[in-house]
């Protein structure tokens, strides 16, 4: 029931504040009108994808993609543009990885494998092992190091498709990539074979992150497409499995330097306190990186362009922010914060959009009971932009390191039925894309950086 | 302010019928379980649109699709199935259109057109004819049958990108493709080019039916991309075109019969009571029909199968209604209606899925004040769904002759960001259709169709 308490509290709230909701609606449609009739973010995104293109952390495409957004900054109209210097993991995967399962029947049939993300690579000559499924971590346990020691062990753990919002089938599913080798490895695993995740049965294999815990032995991962998960597990069923071989040639290399990208245009009453609005930079090595998240990064740039074209002089300062390494190590967000931490600045709001350029659903934010009141009190604002489900509790990977600073920390949530079809695999393309919906979540977000550079939070 | 006071009626119904609606509620995720765990929307649309593939009325492709649909809804497990009769129209488009811009210099460039749905075709080698642009019905006026005789009229009006629902930007724009004809020719002109109906730049030419008012001439008529109109003005504020020429093979033939398809859930209750849910089943033969209307069809389709598969028996009858004929001249919907009015029954609510196979957003009714309080007071069990932006007015084309039968007409309201972008165009394909979004708003009509069944309206 809470969306209905937030509905009536709106309604009061807006008998008694009628005409600065009715002049922030009216700059609210200027806004918008200007974003669907003259927005960037969309060519911006298509440069992105196409002319720089996969583009994680230390690797040559994000180097350019820091070179091009901060020239799209500075075309978009803010006052400073700037480099912020940060350290990033270099992670590479090498050359093209193959995987094999074996019959009994002496025949291999090829899989639909990529290196999970952060992954150590295989000896040179692969790996080649019998193989135990699992549905989950209870069955892992189940079998004990006894069945699992010298084994390649297969998660094959289907994506709730019962969520309505996907983020919640992908935190529970991600567990299995981001945990799931040190597990296996615990006991004795030489290998891990991770199910996509993803809702959709396709031939596509989804990477990201897998993270290894000390103590355990750095065992490879691949992830296998969804489709190829059903068939393995069938194979397994019916008995024809000899074994699988995989061949990974990924590896982690020494850290190199790299930047956040930092566009600002100057608050004319308070100066001092800073709205960050930004996506992040980096993407996996196989996609454009066009939902994730580019989408992010130009739709922050839309909101410096959208307000300078406008002559909308924010009274706070507003930041547009590309963070750099959010897939793999964050750590842009954290020098950011870092930064943030000495500048002598209030940071009181920042918003990121990380989940995708699709239709935006409303906000998620982090915030103290008063904060949140307030942004409540905007809610009415969105409805004609199909954007006003607010929700307590939610922020971004990159903005989260600021909230000991008292940041209130906002996400941006768009419609999420399509994202987990795409996120991380090589179907995240700017084809898949729609121009309207990286607008109006442009809208949005220039809405609510709008709101809060003048009334503050 | 009338969605905040539906949302304060809401709150108000809630407490005083608690216990049906978390009944209901249960209910409704039990539904919304089995079509994201079982649904066959989804590998039906596929069969749709890659076995049938286009399906204009009258073509093979029509009568196909009228018996591969029988067949879904037999296997849906309808009690009965059946095919209703009525003649349709049969335009067919002939060979490939053809279509230059003749420039003074001597050259041409060749044009993306499409000849416009129930348009004539030219005579056999084409009109060739000086062109006036025009960007509205205005500015053809003032040009006056002097400067229009003779001559092709290019009505170059750009969709408006500013409105957020794009079906309001479309209804304004679409008086073009329907009356432009007709308007250009009582001037004198011997054809016409009209600007696509679609918000973004791209070079594929939607079609769509145009009217020709009795007693003016029938004169030829093309939609062209809008990059084509973007640069055909261009061409012609330059002073670079000398004229057109283009040549369409299309023509109307004699009315051929064909079908409505039905199928059937026997009311346990008040059998009598007919709860009609559909979509249509023809579609433009440039396209594969899959948003318009593929996906209402097989949505149709789902609340048969999502119902009898969890044995919820209706109390009231449910008919799922493929509908023939909506794009060129909407026989199926009129004949439907015809045939209820003498079989004697009571057709309290007919539900629509005619807006593209998106995520759902809501419904719009047309309905009694009452009739539309009670539904109002089912608003909250759409909230976890997303779809519960209900709002009054709205329906279906295919339903709407049912209105003078008392009949309450719902129009399921999905995001509308991406239909105008494909719709009535060749990139109207399976592919651009989500499984997740389509299923979800099968969820949302199998909810709406339930509540009706069990309570009435």
């Amino acid at each position: 029931m809470k969306q209905f308490l937030l509905f009536s509290a709106m309604i009061c709230a807006f008998s008694s504040s009628g005409h600065a909701q009715s002049a922030d609606s009216l700059a609210i449609k200027k806004i918008s009108d200007e974003i669907f009739m003259n927005g960037t973010a969309y060519s911006n995104l298509k440069y992105l994808c196409k002319k720089v293109g996969p583009r994680l952390s230390g690797s040559p495409g994000a180097a350019l993609a820091v070179e091009q957004t901060a020239r799209m900054l500075r075309e978009a109209g803010a006052d400073t543009v700037y480099l912020q210097p940060c350290m990033v993991p270099r992670w590479v995967r090498g050359a093209k990885e193959e995987g094999n399962a074996n019959l009994v029947d002496g025949k291999k049939i090829q899989l639909n494998i990529v290196a999970l993300g952060n992954a150590v690579g295989t000896p040179s000559g692969g790996i080649n092992a019998e193989v135990v499924e699992v549905k989950n971590f209870k069955e892992l346990e189940m079998l004990g190091a006894d069945r699992v020691k010298g084994k390649i062990v297969f998660y094959n753990y289907r994506m709730d498709p019962r969520y309505i919002n996907t983020f919640q089938a992908y935190g529970e599913a991600g567990a299995y990539r981001g945990q799931g080798p040190s597990r296996a490895a615990a006991l004795g695993a030489v290998g891990v074979i991770v199910r996509t995740l993803s809702p959709v049965l396709d031939d596509n294999p989804h990477t990201g992150a897998t993270r290894y815990e000390e103590g355990t032995p750095m065992i490879p991962a691949v992830a296998i497409s969804t489709n190829g998960a059903v068939e393995l597990s069938k194979l397994i069923a019916e008995g024809k499995l000899r074994s699988i071989y995989f061949k990974t040639n990924c590896q982690m290399l020494e850290d190199v330097p790299s930047f956040n990208v930092v566009g600002e245009i100057k608050g004319t009453t308070y100066p001092d306190e800073i709205i960050t609005v930004g996506g992040h930079l980096d993407s996996w090595d196989l996609a454009e990186g066009a939902h994730d998240d580019g989408a992010g990064c130009v739709q922050s740039i839309e909101v410096i362009r959208a307000l300078k074209s406008l002559g909308m002089q924010p009274k706070r300062t507003v930041r547009a922010v590309m963070f750099m390494n959010e897939e793999n190590g964050l750590r842009g967000g954290t020098k950011y914060a870092e930064v943030a931490k000495g500048e002598g600045k209030k940071f009181i709001m920042a918003l990121e959009s990380d989940a995708g350029g699709f239709t935006p659903r409303g906000f998620g934010y982090s915030a103290s009971a008063g904060q949140s009141a307030q942004i409540e009190k905007w809610q009415s604002l969105f409805v004609p932009y199909g954007a006003s489900e607010f929700k307590r509790g939610g922020g971004g990977a990159d903005i989260g390191p600021l909230r000991p600073l008292g940041t209130v920390l906002i996400g941006l949530n768009p419609d999420s039925q399509r994202y987990m079809d795409l996120h991380h695999a090589k179907t995240d393309v700017f084809e898949a894309v729609s121009e309207r919906e990286l607008n109006l979540g442009a809208v949005a977000m220039t809405a609510m950086v709008f709101l809060v550079a003048q009334y503050g939070l």
